[in-house]
């Protein structure tokens, strides 16, 4: 049998597997796949360097569906490289199959999950930089692109990157089939638009006919040839905290990224020490998350850091991050409305939400300098999307270096036995908390304070206990009152128990501008607002020039 | 005084007042608003067609900062303008001032929030298609980008949209300085790799010294040319939902946008009848929630459909539409796991949260179509960010059609006097939720079912009276626990007042696919688990066949 002739008969296979599967399910996309499988048919046959039987071998070549609605197609790719059987393909979409209606990595060939468009090509990236700049390792990553998906901003982050870092060993198959769910695509069959814009970031391009074997077959050829081009070094970049650069330094396998903030966020102290491990991603968050799951791909340890109200535009790769069960760090800086004059843009005050709704996610935030190095070596080993808040102002040192804060801890840090109420807290307003309970021990009312550095998982236990020997609680935070620290509070009060009452101070208004004191105490949430909750729970007055406002 | 020499002093008294107005304030950005001090001379004294003293004319030009870091130069083009005063120009930063760190709309001459970079020509091309298509004024929307923020992909998805709309009226002005905050960009003083980049997508542009007065100029009398470019009709797209149809006949004002996925969301129902007032926005979510914010600036009222899971692809942009107090609203279709077998990817599991903790926004979940219908109509002039989470599976219709559901509110569906707990639901659970009742009222077991069709603003007063009377209760949603429903339910019950035993049900581990049925029972919200969590709390054993799994 000819080469030609091989192809033929896989891609004709694929093509009918892709069908048999799709009708036994009686849903999923068989078109998405049908325009892809000849292209497929020839990578499986002679391009991809793949070890079905070993996928973790350092040198296979990475594939990413990016068009994750054409998992109908990388399924009968898996059949007929023997990974799966028949019966297995005709499971597709069914409850407990491996083969969900989009790829997960439940599959052991599948090695990060994609269906939400336009995320491909940035993972690819990620995957890629390990392999030139880190692994060194000659293995390519072919990733297949829909048309459709060329809309999505996140498909030119990758883009610009991949050029940035000189990414030969980067190959993106776009599968023009000219339409979308709903219809035709922006620029239908007009594949040179596509080929000029990619050009236009430093690309090189091949424009083919996706349906002829042989040009198919010459362009993998020629693809495979960019990616022996030499490197040049990647530019020595600034850094990132303390913490991160010890870590770094007994972990090799930790690596930084930043989005253009490295100097807030601190990065730059990594980056300094470590610049063969530090990516810069400039103002592109999107393609950050994405090239941090990339990373951990190749057993790689990403810290991925910006302004926490950034993150935010990453959520959907963050939210992917977790469907494929990746180990990624997330560090969120200028959480809040203590950052004070660059008002409210700049300030993070849904990010406890937002990361707390991810699954299997950890949410850290703490209070001071030695709490966030403790952590910061934690985060390193937990798995999933793990996420650390961090506080632009200076906040006193409370702990000494060798205090451990287990995630899923907390630190009792006021107690006795007369507590009438307990004051929950984290970063920021856990200093707040601390002088409201001053104040109001000046007043003859004993109040409980906690430190609820870990958010999720958060420490029950201690919470039910406070709950139970001090019969109210008050919680603070610098963030917006829904899906914050005080509901993460009363969800883990609300067990089945009656739960005492709980008084949640969070930000209620947008913020402007003004000094982190101002807007610290316009918000709600200072210690004189903390002080008066505590009064109006236990009954007691307001002294004199104290208060409600 | 010639033009040049006005040109001239005018640039230096933007320099002057941008140094004064951030010494003042001690902190802000001086350096971005030098770089783009004589781009703005110009600007201002020969081409913005701008009544200060009467902001809302409609044939105003619009400005946006997308840098809005270089808010000390946009106050500093007010002063000159006469809008405010040398005193307030000082108040840069400052508690209570009006000149926030980056501008905002408490000010009458910015119309959208910006300091969140990569948003501005997003935001402005829905003013310019408002412009072009909708009032068919004359108005051009001028755009002030940096280079910085070229990286972020919502800038190129903005670039695709302007060129498919063919948006001669939209000018984006790029700043190019080099620096980003912590470095060099990309492409650092390679103005000719911006253009062509640019030009690939089919845009006209014009390279200029940017401190050459009269090259400014010229390039300035150029862009305006292309406004006049006569435009070619929007390709007619298909529709939308029946209530958006039927709200689109009684409203003009109405406008509908859709991601590519019109036909699953139900928007091509609007499209078909309404062609002239829907957009198609592909697959750039990012830009389909900008473009939101921009028809809203010029008075219409838009709503923004695809799947609820794509709408964290948007978040930083849902963030910010809060700031610039933008009235918008979004529709997230394909909520929770009872999408069934497309898996996780195209769940929308973390929609309520992340919407919740949108500042002033309101979160509604209907059960059925009525419900669904008259929500629609309140949407409209509910101000702020107003989120709608429908559901792919068909639900029975519980409810009459001229039955209303006012925004904040519910319905009790279920009481009688001796109801020993309160079942409280949203969309799809909530049938599950009615068939437990009937279930637990087999076995003597009186049970309260609340439709919380609110999420936020939630009948808190609803919820008070049913814990008081039943002395228990359960939540239960189609979503992650965190910062859902049922978080909402505890903090509306935990105001001061002790809160009775909760228990929360929600999806707790990563789904994959399968049916409905398989997957809300897997996930632990099918009516088996909402009777199962009632009788443990009741103290009531499990009937034979029943109970815990």
């Amino acid at each position: 049998m000819t080469k030609l002739e091989l192809w033929r008969e896989l891609a004709a296979q694929l093509r009918v597997d892709s069908i048999r599967a799709t009708t036994e399910a009686g849903s999923g996309h068989p078109t998405s796949s049908m325009s892809a499988a000849d292209l497929m048919a020839v990578l499986l046959a002679d391009h991809l360097r793949y070890d079905f039987a070993n996928p973790k071998h350092p040198a296979n070549d990475h594939l990413v569906f990016s068009k994750g609605h054409a998992s109908p197609l990388l399924y009968a790719l898996f059949k007929a490289a023997g990974a799966i059987t028949d019966a297995e393909l005709l499971t597709l979409r069914k409850f407990g199959s491996r083969l969900e209606g989009h790829p997960t990595p439940v599959l052991p060939w599948v090695e990060v999950a994609t269906g939400s468009l336009g995320q491909g090509l940035a993972v690819g990236l990620g995957i890629a930089l390990a392999g030139k700049y880190l692994d060194k390792l000659s293995y390519r990553v072919w990733v297949l692109s829909g048309d459709s998906e060329m809309a999505e901003g996140s498909v030119w982050e990758a883009v610009q990157h991949a050029a940035h870092y000189k990414l030969g060993n980067l190959i993106c198959i776009v599968d023009v089939n000219r339409l979308g769910q709903r219809g035709e695509t922006m620029l239908g069959w007009n594949t040179r638009a596509y080929a000029q814009q990619a050009q236009a970031f430093g690309w090189r391009t091949l424009e083919i006919d996706g349906h002829n074997l042989d040009e198919i077959d010459r362009a993998y050829a020629q693809a495979e040839g960019s990616s022996e081009a030499p490197g040049d070094s990647v530019a020595t970049r600034r850094a990132y905290g303390d913490a991160l650069r010890a870590l770094g330094a007994a972990r090799p396998d930790v690596v930084a990224l930043d989005g253009e903030v490295s100097n807030s966020t601190y990065a730059e102290d990594f980056a300094r020490v470590y610049p063969d491990r530090y990516f810069e991603m400039y103002i592109a968050e999107q393609q950050m998350v994405a090239a941090a799951v990339g990373l951990q791909v190749r057993g790689y340890t990403p810290f991925a850091s910006t302004f926490a109200a950034f993150l935010t535009r990453a959520y959907d790769f963050i939210r992917m991050a977790a469907v494929s069960r990746a180990n990624i760090k997330l560090v969120g800086s200028h959480a809040g409305v203590s950052i004070g004059w660059d008002g409210p843009s700049q300030m993070g005050l849904e990010d406890i939400a937002m990361m707390r709704a991810v699954g299997g996610s950890t949410v850290l935030y703490p209070c001071d300098a030695n709490q966030t190095a403790q952590l910061v070596v934690q985060m390193a080993d937990r798995p999933g999307v793990v996420f650390l808040r961090t506080t632009r102002e200076k906040t006193p040192v409370l702990y000494a270096p060798e205090q451990r804060f287990p995630i899923g801890g907390s630190v009792v840090l006021r107690r006795s036995e007369r507590d009438a109420a307990t004051i929950v807290a984290a970063g920021i307003t856990l200093h707040e908390a601390l002088r409201a309970q001053q104040q109001l021990a000046g007043e003859g009312i004993a109040a409980r304070v906690i430190d609820a550095y870990s958010i999720k998982p958060i420490d029950a236990a201690t919470l039910r206990q406070a709950a139970r020997e001090t019969g109210r609680l008050v919680t603070v935070e610098d963030h917006w009152p829904e899906g914050g620290l005080g509901e993460a509070v009363l969800a883990a009060l609300a067990t089945g128990e009656p739960v005492p009452p709980v008084r949640l101070l969070g930000v209620k208004a947008m913020p402007g501008s003004g000094t982190p004191e101002e807007l610290l105490d316009a918000a709600g949430i200072s210690a004189r607002h903390i002080a008066h909750a505590v009064r109006e729970l236990v009954g007691a007055p307001s002294p004199t020039g104290a208060g409600k406002h």
